[in-house]
């Protein structure tokens, strides 16, 4: 089921789809097969490809709308289309974007971003900082996190009996033995610790090298780029973002908004279709 | 024709090649299709994957001849196999690659190393340096070096005439508008003033989204990671190591020693043939 706007839904299909009539039931009103909306009734006027206060106030109200059915149990997962930070931050609202206002309602501070584009799946330690804040942020207690609950996730809702993780150093090479940046020591103590915990992980590992390999369950790596970039080459169509560590399945698109060809008909819906997918093979792979 | 050392080709062979005879005559001594070997006769014996100071000096000093038979015209292009820099570091020479080794020999100081898969290119604005020191490292001028000695080269040696490039932001999202980063600016800058004399470039994109487009002739990203990850990923046994901006043609393998499966008979030769193959369509456009 949709959670939405009918009127932004209507222009959207008008713009986009030639006329043909989008079918869609009211909420609780549809047959198995048949698309549901939950319409809000919030946005009144669509112009395409620009930010907006009030379309960044409905995009808020979409999620904590969701919210409510996830914690009341009437839907099972949670797939996202991409908000305008710009938009949101227009409206007032302070969250940077879907994953921490999720975490936020959910009472959950431990949660781990993944990209992944079918079984190519990376984690990321850090996600939307400037790069020079990375090096700092990378602590034996921070590795540790994202490859625990990433080890958790692919048991979980991925069918993954013995996960194996692979770690990616921050640095060139590695470090080349502290040649170049010495975060790689910190690094190999979370896998240390993760590997105490009876986790199977190996690492740090030169990440320019790593990711042709398909060895592993998963990567985990440092930064947004190091991360985001080998996925996103190999098949940026298929790419699907994932909320690792919250109450309830959640993925995205692994795209933004694309205001720049908004309501002209050229969007490619592969990977919201992939997100679906994902959300819904995690559900099956959890019950 | 090879610069090394009989007795460590013979080893190889001998390790390798399960008793097959490797073929190769004296420098100057061959004719047309001949493999011609300068013998340095420095390597007395041979250990399989382990640095040594006197292999460390005699791959230094066989770069040393090359270059000599680059500069008197005996010799158009230099192809280089990885060295150990461990190796090089126990024999006190204190260059930390090949590339600053050619680049001092030859007097040049504007240099930009390029990984490229085929007509996949990648230029770097960093190369070897921690990644907490890459942020101070983005200046304009870095970047307009980068861009122009790499726009140069691709119409000197790759045959493009007038070639488009594509630039990476630093941060996530290129700083999505200062929010997470500020160098975008300095990015900025230099790729206007690349723009100022007649390049084509544009820019900055988000690394992570920019790569599985085709669209450009080559990109230039920041540091060492974010340029090979996308390159090495997509095509790692093809992958080339490639230096402009030097007063000859120099190519490398992509890879390093690969010390853990020395003298197995197990090593993939694609990306040297890639590298020598690279070095003769460069020579072949450039004349």
């Amino acid at each position: 089921m949709i959670v939405g706007d009918d009127t932004a839904l209507r222009a959207s299909a008008a713009a986009c789809l030639s006329g043909q009539a989008v079918r869609v039931k009211r909420f609780m009103e549809g047959r198995r097969g048949d698309v549901e909306l939950l319409d809000l009734g919030i946005v009144k006027k669509v112009v395409f490809g620009a930010s907006d206060a009030a379309c960044g106030e409905a995009s808020y109200r979409y999620v904590l709308e969701a919210l409510k059915l996830l914690f009341t149990g009437a839907v099972s997962a949670l797939v996202t289309c991409p908000i305008s930070k710009k938009s949101i931050r227009q409206a007032g609202i302070t969250f940077p974007g879907h994953t921490e206002l999720l975490a936020h309602y959910s009472g959950v501070t431990d949660y781990v971003m993944m990209m992944a584009a079918r079984g190519f799946r990376v984690s990321l330690v850090t996600i939307h900082i400037a790069l020079k804040e990375v090096p700092a942020s990378i602590t034996s207690a921070s590795v540790l996190k994202c490859i625990s609950i990433t080890s958790a996730s692919l048991r979980d809702y991925f069918g993954v009996k013995n996960p194996l993780i692979k770690v990616c150093g921050l640095n060139p090479h590695a470090g080349e033995q502290g040649l170049m940046g010495s975060e790689e020591g910190m690094i190999s103590e979370g896998i240390d610790h993760a590997r105490s915990l009876g986790i199977r992980v190996e690492g740090p590992f030169p990440a320019d090298s790593l990711f042709h390999h398909t060895a592993g369950d998963a990567y985990v790596a440092m930064y947004h780029d190091q991360g985001l970039i080998p996925v996103k080459t190999v098949d940026f169509r298929r790419t699907v973002n994932i909320t690792l560590g919250l109450p309830f399945i959640r993925t995205s698109v692994g795209h933004g908004t694309g205001f720049d060809i908004a309501g002209q008909g050229k969007a490619d819906p592969t990977s919201l279709i992939e997100a679906y997918k994902t959300a819904e093979r995690m559900l099956l792979a959890s019950t």
